[in-house]
């Protein structure tokens, strides 16, 4: 058995290198190599043993996407994503500016062919088991066969990564009825009850978090914007709770007796869990982590990313968008 | 002083008409006088003095707005909302079935005359002060310069019905800078740059609990996404709170102990102390109360809404939309 090459991009993110890299270290495995692209006088001291490819230049976190490609082909970002494209590894995993990542998957792994546009899907820890929302941001404005798209990438992600057999996908929009909508869910309701998937109709952001399908698809503008939502109420609940629990002696007690059970469902909600966001429909894997990822999570997210590897992800949405190819408009 | 006219609807909601003419009487005083419409054999023995109007038919809370349009004006819900068109009263409070109240807004009280669109105003309770958020989801699909009118609409009711001085606006993308989002906020941004309300550029729906502006514009896709969002994590979180601390003997004691504080929050995130939703851009105002409203809520969406009357929002709509009809396209 060939152990799967991950490439990890270790100065991106808030806690570049060594959080990344210990996060590296704890993922490494009989099964996971990962290798690390960054400046080497930095990586040498803490790598313990892993390999090292040296890229001179680090995109910020906040450099426009335009001109990282232009300008820092060279970073450690870019680096690690055309190891990737040119065979040298499997699967990319970095905690860096998002807007490059996807301009580096773009440039240096290419669209397979039959994809119209990659998507980002990232996996929500609901209530009743994670659910793959896709297109979590990578296409602010999309077309209707795109959705489509999104649905065949959604469930392959979904059997493949989080291990969910026949796995139900629904359309997020803002009633139940095929009919309610906006032109976009409108028009490619149909296309998904055509699709051969396991589609079960529309679904409302209300039921997201309890769970609301395995496979939730949107398009990109809609899902950031229902992901950051999700982000943000949880954090502002859970802050608010504990400002009206200080107000009292009673609510202090209450919140020291509480605490195992908040710090539980923390760690439930928490989106590490999945390591963070895949863009799919590309000629390679690319795993997004958040970008203060802890140790813990680059381990989740390299462990998932090789998983991804091993369960053949990309040649099976090559197989699967090629059959539908015919729906290209 | 003359007093404000309320038609309540008072056979729409999931607790009409016990939960709605009590809210009624609870909101009646000198300067609000609030009149029901409905089966008058029913509203009679418990509408202690208010004023009856006869209207033989209920719309269903499923039924669909078209069909209520053709087959129902005769209903509760079209003739309280005509008696505003008609001007036998100043504005009308319902708890019945949203796209019915729509589509009986538009039919019976009418747009303004320089009103593309009219879009539903919802006050958030956010941690910082109540946001408005417009459109939540009168129009799936919108253009730029219905955003535009957003933001005037909001900025007013922001100002007349929430009582914020200088209302700042901001408009619900995907990233900070103007250059981030889909096509319609890319377009619309300039637009509002040069509106003379007080905008603020763009923000993300992570802030919008914590208290993203006092007014936060988007269409009504991308709004009614967002409410439903907002609504469904904080359940969803509350819920899944309680059952992690109902796992241990330590967890059960302390949610005895904070049980005064999660009222205390779930009470402040209560959507119902804003009254509901406001469809703006009519010849008169029309709130929507959630389908469940309590007695409390429907008295709380009449005194808004008479609020609104005397605060002119109407008058002021129409001269301020006036002002800036050349935008028309």
């Amino acid at each position: 058995m060939t152990r799967v090459r991950v490439a990890v991009d270790a100065m991106g993110g808030d806690r570049a290198p060594e959080e990344i890299v210990a996060g590296a270290l704890a993922a490494r495995s009989d099964t996971v190599e990962p290798v690390l692209f960054g400046r080497r006088e930095l990586l040498e001291p803490i790598a313990e043993g892993l390999d090292i490819f040296h890229a001179p230049t680090v995109v910020g976190m906040h450099e426009k996407p335009a001109d990282a490609a232009r300008e820092k082909r060279d970073s450690s970002l870019f680096a690690a994503c055309r190891a990737v494209g040119e065979g040298d590894a499997d699967v990319v995993v970095s905690a860096g500016n998002t807007g490059a990542l996807l301009a580096a998957g773009l440039l240096e792994i290419r669209r397979l062919p039959d994809v119209y546009r990659p998507a980002l899907a990232v996996p929500i820890p609901a209530q009743r088991g994670p659910s793959v929302l896709i297109d979590a941001g990578a296409n602010a404005d999309a077309r209707p066969e795109h959705l489509l798209q999104f649905g065949y990438m959604g469930s392959i992600f979904a059997e493949e990564i989080l291990e969910i057999e026949e796995p139900e996908v629904k359309l997020l929009s803002i009633g139940e009825e095929p009919d309610k909508g906006n032109r976009l869910t409108r028009e490619a309701h149909p296309l998904l009850v055509a699709s051969g998937l396991r589609f079960a109709g529309n679904t409302e952001s209300r039921d997201l978090l309890a769970g609301a399908a395995d496979v939730v698809v949107c398009d990109g503008f809609t899902g950031n914007v229902v992901l950051k939502s999700l982000e943000g109420t949880i954090m502002t609940v859970l802050s608010a709770l504990r400002e009206e629990m200080l107000e009292s002696r009673r609510g202090k007690v209450g919140g020291l007796l509480i605490r195992g059970a908040a710090r539980g469902l923390k760690r439930r909600l928490d989106p590490d869990t999945y390591g963070g966001a895949y863009l799919l429909g590309l000629r390679g894997l690319l795993v997004k982590a958040h970008g203060n990822s802890s140790r813990a999570a680059i381990a989740n997210a390299i462990a998932l990313g090789a998983r991804g590897v091993s369960g053949g992800v990309v040649a099976r949405l090559a197989g699967r968008l090629g059959d539908h190819a015919g729906l290209r408009r």
